[in-house]
């Protein structure tokens, strides 16, 4: 039987035409270094009538043609936020932290057809400037630039155009199309694994509209109209977690950071501007932490900030919480879970240790985010709070496959075959739907049909007076199928013995977790940002570089 | 361009599964009478599986076949709002207060297979029993009933069954349809016109959800899973307005109060069970005042109560926050917007007078419900806080159509030719999205493309101290189209000729306002539940019937 109900799609026009109206006097103010520029919603929603007109008329932006942003957070991105999408068109935002090579593939293989630039950045896209496919026609520059840098765009034959130009003039509102079909493209959104080429994950208007509803619900952000929003993170990370849009669906003012994610430019920023709303990384939280013990600022108004991409040190939440009346909320997510995945509000009734307890996990999946977890063996199982398995998500804003991987033929081994989501997070789910992650996939030790963490045993072994890292891969075994490989580096002019390790080992994990493979090694090889580069280590077992010892099951050693 | 996102529908059955696993913990609780009869969330989920197995293995309930309630808000009923529509039947929830020959139309129109019925209510249906149709094949009786009753339907062909007896023993888990489309129907509600036969909506699983998801936002109920939820407004009226569903979203612990609608009931239910927030009609409200200022209760766990179904007075607001710290929240809606239509918290930085202003209105629009106001001459009025039209109103929770008029091949004029609901209520919208209703469109005067609010001059007219009672009503006129007649009963023993109120209207309305013809009767006619009945008045004028005086420009008697 077919509902009664009308068929209206769920768009980010409808998102831009209700913020620009009924909260049209909220406002998007940009950091400028000692105060900001502010326009209200109904200008910024009138300015983003204009550059859609600039698009299409002047640019010739049709259909879903990709329009990419490599910009800071400000008033300019979030107008093309808007604009983009609800045009139909597809915005692509563009990772300013990228190596070249990286930034060139994604925009050769969205095929973008226009890259609006912050003037400061310009030098970024300028670098690869030789590796670009002539699919891009445009930039739009926002801000100064450097004159010489303009040049060799116009030599390469892709036109510049300065954005206030370029809109200035345009009628200021826009016939945004009322048929768009919900699950086509309103966004793209790359994620760089550590292995491969970058993979696009393509967000529907469908999909960014219901995260946004989760974003602002009790449960996550939980801001309103009477709110003022800090986005710290990134608009290129995850579309800042949907907060921009967010912020338009229900009239909460914005406070942009633009490129002042310096500590002391952060502190002043809440200081005079008072947001009280915030969600960023650790590592910058880390850093305002730092300015905030040594100043003296007035943070008060600041009475939620959400903080994913990583896990946060409990040390830093309970300092932000006792010296600064700040609350800091976990959260757990990803590129290709848009990203709300789960949000660390305690439940009712706990208090003191419990509570932060529960805090300090990845947190509580919401209903539209369906959650199972697989064990070695390929079986669901339980949520008891003790079974670790690799973290599979189904739900509305869940990525079911990568841009373009359909040409192929074929899908990512990130989905199963069912259309679930492989995250690659490997951890428990309590009765209560709140996930506790420790380790990666790609980390644990598959022994025969159990998992072994690596994670957990470098953890135990680097609490040992005499070691100064440690690194646990798993290798090949033909009776288990993979065993842990223990190489460890110890402090300078610190002694100990594998068998010693070995013994301090065994007091704090079960028996059949005991590495046999011990390696002393130097220095554990690190990647360009300073994590544990495992694959070197594996290589280095496969060709036989390590001397490795292997101890029995009493401890001794039987090389 | 297609998104990459997994494309997973919105249904009942994920909130029913999240609810019964993730908040296992919270409670569903139905008052007694002296206390409360509590069941967790995974036992009613696990009841909810069993009903589902009943209803299909036993009953033999398939594909969307309507399953209604006939019930109070307790526990059972929220099991039945779970089971039917996750199994892919439709709820059909019938209105306790209907007249008898509205509740057997709509049984029969629905087409109802089943009906749940508390006992205590079974008189209402066996009274209608010679008026259903033999689709009507099983009803199943919730608590004890009169035995002769039972009798009645058993010989009548219908089956009779005890819901405790018939769920006992079956299997607590059952298989969900997972391919459900989320624009099938879950729900269906009739709405009892003023004319002509009820109405149905049959709601979907998208508006479902998707309602579901705004009741729970910061800018309406905002409950969340450290919330207990007090639903006063009957689980029959426009699905409870969604709070059953909602509260099991996000894990919100519900106090139903069943048959115990009585001021005492409720004050005690809140005193000793400390409900956080609730929803209910003024009428209600209003009796519960009096017994708060008259007994001793701690109300201080209510945080929140919003109040819908009909203009709530003022001073209702101002007493419940004055005397007992209970904050009031007036919000819009009608059966056909399931109903969140609007709510009115105020926008930020207003207070006092302003802030009560705000809050005296219907309220807010959020994004997914579009506002229109159409004007005498059809055209589309701007939202300027003046402009008084008809109030339109599109989205994904609005109904487009009713329940069986496709059937007719012909839409209700309910609905405009684009998809539209025609709310026939008017009012104006402030620029910043709060709605005002002033007038039903059928009450108001549409004179040379221009509308006379009846409502305004009856309450002018009424201020008159002579005046007890006064009814305008639109009757044709030649040149204007249609002109006010105002109908006036006087106190015993007062005296006013009709120059003298049209000279006392006059300083209070536009002069074209004015209405030329004028009528003294000894009593305003009323409908059964106590309002002005204008119908009779437009016959009696039509017929003749009355004695009407016109009075020209300058006042004076020219008939």
């Amino acid at each position: 039987m077919r509902s009664t109900m009308q068929d209206v799609p769920l768009t980010v026009s409808r998102i831009l035409a209700h913020g620009s109206t009924f909260h049209g006097s909220a406002t998007v103010s940009t950091w400028t270094g000692d105060g900001v520029e502010s326009r209200t919603f109904a200008e910024v929603g009138a300015r983003a009538a204009q550059l859609a007109h600039a698009l299409r008329d002047e640019l010739g932006v049709t259909g879903d043609q990709r329009v990419a942003t490599l910009m800071w957070n400000n008033t300019e991105h979030q107008e093309a936020y808007l604009a983009v999408p609800s045009m139909g068109a597809v915005l692509h935002t563009l990772n300013l932290r990228l190596p070249g090579h990286q930034l060139a593939f994604i925009v050769n293989h969205a095929a973008d057809h226009v890259v609006l630039v912050n003037g400061s950045v310009l030098p970024l896209l300028a670098a690869v400037l030789p590796h670009l496919q002539p699919t891009l026609r445009h930039i739009v520059v926002v801000g100064p630039a450097d004159p010489a840098l303009l040049d060799a765009f116009s030599t390469a034959g892709i036109a510049v155009h300065d954005y206030e130009q370029l809109i200035a003039d345009r009628p200021t509102s826009y016939p945004w199309p009322q048929d768009l079909d919900e699950r086509s493209a309103a966004a793209l959104c790359y994620t760089s694994g550590t292995t491969g080429d970058p993979k696009g994950v393509a967000y529907s208007h469908r999909s960014v509209y219901l995260h946004c509803m989760q974003v602002v619900s009790a449960e996550s952000f939980a801001f309103n109209s009477r709110d003022k929003l800090l986005p710290v993170v990134p608009m290129f990370h995850v579309n800042a977690w949907g907060l921009p849009h967010a912020a338009f669906m229900v009239g909460t003012s914005i406070l942009m950071p633009d490129r002042f994610l310096q500590p002391d430019h952060l502190a002043r920023m809440i200081d005079r501007e008072h947001p009280t709303v915030s969600g960023a990384v650790p590592t910058i939280w880390t850093g305002l932490l730092a300015e905030l013990d040594r100043g003296s600022y007035d943070t008060s108004s600041l009475r939620r900030v959400v903080i994913g991409g990583s896990a946060c040190p409990p040390s830093l939440m309970k300092a932000f919480e006792e010296r600064h009346g700040i609350p800091l909320v976990h959260a757990w997510g990803m590129t290709e879970t848009s990203p709300l995945g789960t949000v660390s509000l305690p439940p009712a009734g706990v208090s003191g240790e419990e509570e932060w307890a529960y805090r300090l996990t990845q947190g509580r999946f919401p209903s539209s985010v369906e959650p199972r977890l697989i064990g070695p063996d390929g079986t669901p199982l339980p949520f008891d709070g003790q079974s670790a398995g690799e973290l599979e998500v189904r739900g509305p804003w869940i990525a079911g496959a990568y841009f373009g991987d359909d040409e192929n033929g074929e899908l990512s081994d990130k989905f199963s075959p069912d259309g679930w989501l492989r995250t690659g997070d490997v951890g428990t789910i309590s009765p209560d739907g709140f996930l506790t992650l420790t380790d990666r996939a790609k980390d644990v030790i598959k022994s025969g049909g159990e998992w072994i963490s690596s994670v957990e045993l470098e953890n135990q072994l680097m609490a040992h007076p005499a070691v100064l890292e440690a690194a646990v891969v798993a290798v090949p075994d033909e009776k288990w199928g993979e065993r842990p490989l223990a190489t460890v580096v110890l402090k300078p002019g610190a002694t100990a013995d594998f068998a010693e390790l070995r013994a301090f080992l065994a007091e704090r994990v079960a028996s059949w977790q005991l590495p046999e493979r011990w390696s002393l090694i130097e220095a554990v090889p690190k990647t360009s940002v300073g994590k544990f580069d495992k694959k070197v280590i594996r290589r280095e077992y496969a060709d036989g570089e390590l001397k490795v010892a292997y101890l029995g099951k009493d401890g001794r050693d039987v090389s």
